[in-house]
């Protein structure tokens, strides 16, 4: 196949099913799928039909799908099962999967499922469960296989083949000494190609990159994405290795913060997605909308101050939408650069004043540019050299500002620890819609006597 | 370590050393670091430095800093090199890395250095180099190990012993039939925990999910993704295995579509970051400022139209910024959402009017909310009941248009094969400014004599 499994005919089918209440039909459609696929169907459904298949599935395919669902409809199915069936279903999982899963739940609900556990299961669920959702270790997978350094490569490969690991994505052996501290890495390939009566300390690549526990997950991308990791070990204090977290994982999350960059920039609720109930869509756009009302409402107050100077030269009104949205537009691609450049790690902190002269004197360029064009056209539209003036100078200020906006927002809310896409789409069109209004009417009510 | 390694203390030192013309010092302080910070911390330096300093790395290392440099760097020394120097590299180079290097040359230059080449590493390369760089051809590593369905599980891995294939990765092993027709799939890890006297045949995995070299890239991290691949197998028209495509080439691809769609949703070039030069970034930016100058002009000619309307009841100037502002905002809500859906794969082709009529309900009960909000803003500010209906029936009006802008845009785009990001924003706001204006204006001329 060459693209992804195209679930609309199998959703088809279940619809169909259903609609004859051949329940059984609808079930085994599904369970004949990738559970990803699977999930991706049910999210489709009414939850009442999602649950009366869900409790159909067999429970090792059920925990599979579970994990697959989207996170309202994993969470409003968790609430809807017993305590048994709940806790039967995470004992299938494996422990990073199971603490994805218990995240969202409250803590006695998490506790009576952890007691239902076998205690080395449970043990490390609770150890996952400590760590911040967004962390490398609330992320990592605790199944690791470790090997001593003084075995030997066949040494190693037997012991493989005895202790037979069940989690997938053993591709690199992580090695350590007699205090079960990290000393170095093999790859599975190294060590089946290498000399069966090597030690391991002998073939084991000692350069290690590693990240802790409290690292964010974010950072994690980054070392992945930077030196091409396929799997990135997480260590404590000491250096004994505590999990590993894959490239496969990475990838999630690389889409889940681009996502939500993109849709804080637009000034969306990251939560949102195209099969979201009209009411919960609306009622997030609206919060959004909500926020930028008054902001539109102080350019619309600074607009109202110079009601005196609008009535009497009407041509002003003209220039208004042409100097805020050239502001904005210019703001915005500030704005998103400096958002993006942080997040894939290209501006660093410290940097900010660089990055502030650079945008202004790009602002300044563009400024003239733009200021010139406008200027000319006032001229030749309205016939009115000083109003082309006005309107130019308006335009090159605005620029100026839409540069220093569009990189003081989002340094500024990280300084203080907030996601610099957050809202700074508002402030940033705010500032230029005051400027370019009040740039544009206060020089027009200065120069009045040459306008009129 | 827990961090990405910090280039600044090392840039520092080494920009000290060549502050002494000591460029031995600067090219072992180089040498000492990973290929991918030794990049970063040349990409920071003057071109004359990073040459100066290239030049002095042997040749291994000098082909792994290349591959890592960012894209205008890599062609600029690319071209400062003389045939002979940039063969040697070349050589030294994996195909797909050696692909896409040659990728952005000249046909004669690419011709002269795979000439230069042993045939088989031409070959391969060739190749490479004759699919779509952003299609799964373009991207895939063309060396794959692939193992007869007839071997033994020892016999296998006495083959690899024997093989000891040079390139990273090989953690999923491909098994072919006679034909060299791919049958099944079977991880590095199950073959060493398999019983030695195993046919691959009897453990391998038959359910392989592959593309072809035709797949486009973002369809291939869209595979891996949603099934939490770590590596894909591209295959040709008869099933053979032309090559592989690992996780973490993905993360890059994510990262680098991610980018794109934010960037051409704020109009900035994907192709700028924090590190051009100034002149380039203006002339990027001042491209799409130009591009929506025109709109804005459209915008400021609709409302020259209703100068006499303007003149009569000013306090209608002070409303343009919230109908325009509040358009504009709910407008890009609406063409983000469905731009990253259609990106992460969630809105399908010919889901379209589906979208179309969910979003416009929205538009509907955000727009009789603010609306309602703003008629009566418009009677306690301006005193005057008929003012606040039209200004609030202008925003309902033109919250509807944002949503069916925002959801027509992108779509019409993609129909016609072009990327939903690109200029989607200038037009929605262009929908937006010139539907608000217009309805704004357009009804307060029609019921101008309740209005003054």
């Amino acid at each position: 196949m060459t693209k992804i499994f195209d679930i609309r005919p199998v959703l088809d089918d279940v619809r169909a099913a259903l609609d004859q209440n051949d329940l059984d039909g609808a079930t085994s459609l599904i369970a004949a799928i990738h559970p990803a696929d699977a999930a991706a169907i049910l999210d489709e459904l009414e939850f009442q039909e999602l649950q009366d298949i869900f409790a159909r599935l067999a429970p090792e395919q059920g925990a599979d799908v579970l994990i697959e669902l989207d996170s309202d409809s994993q969470l409003e199915l968790t609430q809807s099962l017993t305590q048994t069936q709940f806790s039967d279903l995470i004992a299938q999982m494996e422990p990073d999967d199971a603490a994805d899963v218990l995240f969202d739940l409250e803590p006695a609900q998490i506790e009576a499922t952890l007691a239902a556990l076998d205690p080395e299961e449970s043990d490390d669920v609770r150890q996952l469960l400590s760590h911040a959702e967004e962390s490398a270790g609330g992320l990592m997978n605790s199944h690791v296989v470790t090997l001593r350094d003084r075995l030997t490569a066949q040494q190693a490969i037997d012991l493989l083949r005895q202790l037979r690991p069940e989690e997938e994505n053993v591709y690199y052996l992580f090695v350590v000494d007699a205090a079960e501290r990290l000393v170095g890495v093999i790859s599975l390939r190294s060590l089946v190609m290498a000399p069966a009566n090597a030690p391991l300390a002998s073939i084991m690549d000692t350069n290690v990159l590693t990240a802790t526990v409290e690292t964010d997950q974010e950072e994690c991308a980054r070392l992945l994405s930077r030196y091409d990791l396929l799997v990135l070990p997480i260590v404590d204090d000491e250096r004994r290795i505590v999990g590993v977290i894959n490239a496969d994982d990475i990838i999630d999350v690389i889409e889940e913060e681009a996502t939500e960059d993109m849709y804080r920039l637009a000034n969306l609720s990251e939560d949102e997605d195209v099969e979201d109930t009209l009411f919960r869509s609306s009622r997030r756009r609206l919060f959004w909308l909500f926020v930028n009302l008054p902001t539109a409402i102080l350019a619309a107050w600074v607009v109202s101050r110079f009601d005196g100077t609008v009535s009497r030269v009407t041509a002003l009104v003209s220039f208004m939408p042409i100097i805020a949205g050239m502001g904005g537009n210019a703001g915005i691609q500030t704005l998103t650069l400096i958002v993006r450049s942080m997040a894939l790690g290209e501006v660093a902190a410290g940097q900010g004043l660089r990055a502030l002269r650079r945008e202004m004197a790009i602002g300044a360029i563009n400024g003239i540019a733009f200021g010139s064009a406008i200027a000319v056209l006032g001229m030749i539209w309205k016939g009115n050299p000083m109003l082309g003036l006005v309107a130019g100078s308006a335009m090159l200020l605005n620029l100026i500002s839409a540069a220093v906006a569009g990189t003081v927002v989002p340094l500024t809310l990280k300084f203080f620890h907030i996601d610099p896409a957050l809202a700074s789409g508002v402030i940033v069109t705010t500032v230029t819609d005051v400027t370019g209004y009040a740039c544009l009417l206060g020089m027009a009510t200065l120069l009045i006597s040459y306008l009129v």
